[in-house]
């Protein structure tokens, strides 16, 4: 939950024209990776709690196309995924499953890898902002 | 360690005219972000363990000059990383203490902490990288 605060705060800080169009290097800009935030996130954990895994497209994200927009799906997300929290157990963490039915693991090591893919995005998101002249967060804020 | 591997091979990725040179948005260069990882993994690992809190200053990073000095001491960092993970147990994850005598908080809470930091900065490296026209890491690659 510390993280996807930062995460909300570095959706914040960007300008809506430059949310889903800037980027370094011809990489994704911030809205669209963004995106795979959502994407993967709450899929997963339902994914971990029901064992139904539900693909990125199937939520729609293409629909989004203002930071308001964002910032809102952003805020559903996580209410999901607090109620769902209440669900997880010690024993369903160390469950091995199939993720999406692709990735066969263990469920807290999955869990792990989307929140490091979160970290890792949004660090390339305070690039852009630096590279806009705009100062990002504060890490370590949570 | 699938993460320290995955640092090194971003480090491997550079040319040694841009590891400490290139950035973007006045940003540190990426070899500067693997001096604060470099400070925080080892300091922080030996601070749980034994309770006494190195300075990043006493490991004298500033005396790192090239890559192949970076990779050295990298590794050398990694073995023992690896030797003094063992004496962690669970006990001592829960335990709380005063990280470098700082910051108060529970030890498992800072070595994820210490982990999400190099995620963090490495995710930035991939941004230098792709400005330099360099193919990064695969981050699933651990």
């Amino acid at each position: 939950m510390g993280h996807r605060r930062l995460t909300r705060r570095t959706i914040e800080k960007y300008p809506e024209d430059q949310l889903f169009t800037f980027s370094v290097g011809g990489m994704r800009p911030f809205g669209e990776l963004a995106f795979e935030i959502l994407g993967m996130g709450l899929p997963s954990l339902i994914g971990v709690v029901t064992g139904e895994w539900r693909k990125a497209e199937d939520i729609h994200l293409k629909d989004i196309k203002s930071k308001a927009q964002l910032l809102e799906r952003w805020d559903d997300a996580t209410k999901e995924l607090e109620n769902l929290w209440k669900k997880v157990t010690p024993e369903l963490l160390q469950k091995e499953d199939v993720a999406f039915g692709q990735w066969p693991g263990i469920n807290y090591s999955l869990l792990l890898y989307v929140i490091d893919n979160e970290i890792h995005h949004r660090g390339q998101g305070f690039v852009y902002l630096r590279a806009l002249g705009i100062e990002p967060p504060h890490f370590w804020e949570r």
